[in-house]
C-alpha cells in the first residue's frame, strides 16, 4: 500500500529527477507546490515552458539569448576585440558577476572529452576561429575550468589560435582569495608558485 | 546590463521562490530544464498542474487524496479503532514509512499556535471529536512533533478526548536510535529518563 495519493507520488517522482533534488527535497517541494496559491504555481510552470520555448543560442557567441544576439553581444559598450572563451553559459554568468570584464564571450558548449565522445567538432570551435579570422580580435582569454578536460581544451585552442594572430591568455591558477596555504592542495600551491608575479 | 536573457532570468526568479532553493540551485535547475528534452519538461509541468488540480483532502482524515478517501482510509485492512493524530500530511507519510502502524490517521492541518493566530477552530479538531464520538475508537495516539506547539496541542487534545472514552497516548520521547548520550541535549535525556521502561 502506497500512502501517497497518485498525483502527489507522480509529482514527487518528477521533481526527484532534477539535479540536486533528493527524495526529501522533492517531497518538500511537492507539498509547497500543492499548498501554494494557484497563480504562483501557474507562474512557475509558465516560466518553465516559456524559457524552454523562447530561449535560443546567440548567433555570435552561443550564450542563451532571447533574440538573435545575447544581452552581451547586443550591448554596444562591450569591447569586441577581446573574446573570453568559456565552456558553458553558466560560466559566462559567473564571469559577468565579477563586473570586471568588458569584452565579449564565446561559449563552447562543453569541453573536449574523449571519454564522453566529445571532440572539437561537437563544440563551437569552428565558429570561434571564424570570429578570430574575420574580426579585429586582439586577445582571446581561455577561461575553461582548471580541470583535466578544461586544461586540455585550452591547450588545444591556444595551439590553433596563436598562428591566427591574437594574444592568447589563460586565466590565472592559484590560491583562492581568503584561502589558506595549509589547507590548499599541492597542485594548487605548485601552480600558485609557478604563476607568481612581481610586486 | 543583465547577462541573463529575460526568460532565463524569470525562470531563475520563479525557481528561487521555492523553499530550500537558493540562487545557485535555482540557476542549476534552470539550466537543467532548458537543456532537458521537451517531453521531460512537459511531464514535470504537467505533474505540477495535475497535482494542484486533482488533489483534495480526504473527507475522513484530511490526508491528501485523489478520491473522496485517501489511500489509507480506503484500505479495508486498516484498523479503524486506532487513530493516529498528526499535524501535516508529510508526518503521516513519515509514520507510514515505518511500516509499523496499521491503524488510521487524522491530519490536523497544523498545530495550535497563538503567535501565528492558529487556534483550535483553524484545525480539523471538531472532525476528530466527531470521529471519536461516532465510531468505535479504542485509542487515539497523539503524534504531533515534540516542540512547544506540538506538545501544547497534544495536551489540549488529550484533555478533551479522554472524557469521550478512548485511551489517549503520546508517542515516546527519548534518545533517537543510534544516538549518543554525550551529544544529546539535557531535555531529551531528562525525557528519556522519565519515560524509562522495565526490561
Amino acid at each position: 500500500m502506497r500512502p501517497y495519493a497518485r498525483p502527489l507520488a507522480r509529482l514527487i517522482e518528477e521533481l526527484e529527477r532534477m539535479p540536486g533534488i533528493g527524495p526529501k527535497s522533492a517531497q518538500r517541494l511537492a507539498y509547497y507546490l500543492i499548498e501554494a496559491p494557484s497563480e504562483d504555481v501557474m507562474s512557475l510552470t509558465d516560466a518553465i515552458l516559456r524559457a524552454k520555448q523562447d530561449l535560443k543560442w546567440c548567433q555570435t557567441c552561443f550564450n542563451l539569448a532571447e533574440a538573435d544576439d545575447c544581452p552581451v553581444c547586443a550591448d554596444p559598450a562591450r569591447d569586441r576585440a577581446t573574446i573570453c572563451v568559456v565552456a558553458e553559459p553558466r560560466d559566462l554568468i559567473a564571469m559577468e558577476n565579477t563586473g570586471e570584464y568588458r569584452g565579449v564571450y564565446h561559449v563552447l558548449g562543453g569541453v573536449i572529452s574523449p571519454l564522453d565522445d566529445i571532440g572539437p567538432d561537437e563544440l563551437h570551435i569552428k565558429e570561434l576561429f571564424q570570429r578570430v579570422q574575420n574580426g579585429d580580435v586582439h586577445e582571446v582569454i581561455l577561461a575553461t575550468n582548471p580541470v583535466v578536460e578544461g586544461d586540455a581544451t585550452a591547450l588545444y585552442l591556444a595551439k590553433l589560435l596563436k598562428p591566427l594572430g591574437p594574444k592568447v591568455t589563460r586565466i590565472a591558477l592559484g590560491l583562492p582569495v581568503g584561502g589558506d596555504l595549509d589547507y590548499a592542495d599541492q597542485v594548487t600551491i605548485a601552480r600558485a608558485l609557478a604563476g607568481r608575479t612581481e610586486m
